[in-house]
């Protein structure tokens, strides 16, 4: 749990009394390589804190095309959000691509804490701001970005991910075919 | 100001003495129809409640071609917040699509007052964990849908600006062309 404390304190110090109380909300879950941390349909029961590991989040449409929504490593939050904020069913898929550890905490832990005390409230927020903005940039880019472009922006953003991923799922969360990404790797190295 | 207290207290119920500091911090604007509110490089020093009115946020590539954000109505929270929360300039525009009026609030006002008052703080974070799951929802429809359908949930989540948007701007969102979405009013008529 030391590094879920550091982890909170990079927004905020707490007490060693209140971290004994933050720290009863979250539970410990080892999981390898290609096991599925969630499903589409299954209960959305909690949201996770990645000690360690690679995880991907993508949908599946019915002829069983994977869209990726997004990657998620070391420090990182993750779950389907809408069915966690909405206790309702999954509609997306977590994958682990990295043996991993994650804290699992459920939404009542989350809006218990945040409510029993003002700074996970701020934690949480701060958070969230983080994730919204990098969202906003992600459809921008989506919208707007030459494959080029999106290649060099996911490169410059999540360096460590560019060399852990296999380059069928970069080409898969970039939106572009495994010859365009090919292609694109190649260009990258003459510069 | 009576506007503000109602849709705080949609969230979290707030005293006669704390509503007076709140306002303090919310300045109100009327903007006219077809007016830049936010434009490409400029400082962003705000972010918008959004009174009444509609406004669109945009991405203008280097050849002019405009890629929709965002529209936003009556409640809505709006910023390049990329931009907003970083303290750095614009890289969107938001234009007014009807007369409105809107509270400024700055990055500063944002973050006392989240400070000083853990209800806001909560207001805040409930805020952002709506506008949270409704862009997770955006990335995949723009990831895995068709146009048929991301016209009907378009219209599903938004029946308001469904009809008052202008059928060009509502084609940009989706991201299908003019004559695909004609297509798609005419298709819905005869259901």
């Amino acid at each position: 749990m030391d590094r879920l404390r550091k982890h909170i304190e990079e927004i905020t110090p707490v007490s060693d009394e209140e971290f004994e109380h933050v720290k009863t909300f979250f539970t410990l879950k080892r999981i390898k390589k290609h096991q599925y941390l969630i499903q589409e349909g299954e209960q959305v029961n909690f949201e996770y804190l990645i000690l360690s590991g690679i995880f991907r989040m993508f949908y599946l449409d019915h002829e069983g095309k994977e869209y990726i929504v997004q990657f998620a490593g070391e420090n990182w939050w993750m779950a389907d959000y809408q069915a966690y904020f909405n206790e309702k069913k999954a509609s997306l898929h977590i994958t682990c691509m990295e043996d991993a550890e994650i804290l699992c905490l459920t939404l009542y832990g989350r809006e218990k804490l945040s409510s029993d005390l003002h700074k996970m409230e701020h934690f949480f927020r701060v958070k969230l701001t983080k994730g919204y903005t990098a969202q906003q940039r992600r459809i921008i880019s989506l919208l707007s970005s030459s494959p080029q472009q999106r290649y060099e922006e996911f490169g410059q953003l999540y360096p460590h991910m560019m060399q852990k991923i296999p380059k069928k799922y970069i080409a898969e969360y970039l939106g572009v075919s495994r010859e365009t990404l090919s292609r694109l790797y190649s260009n990258n190295k003459g510069k």
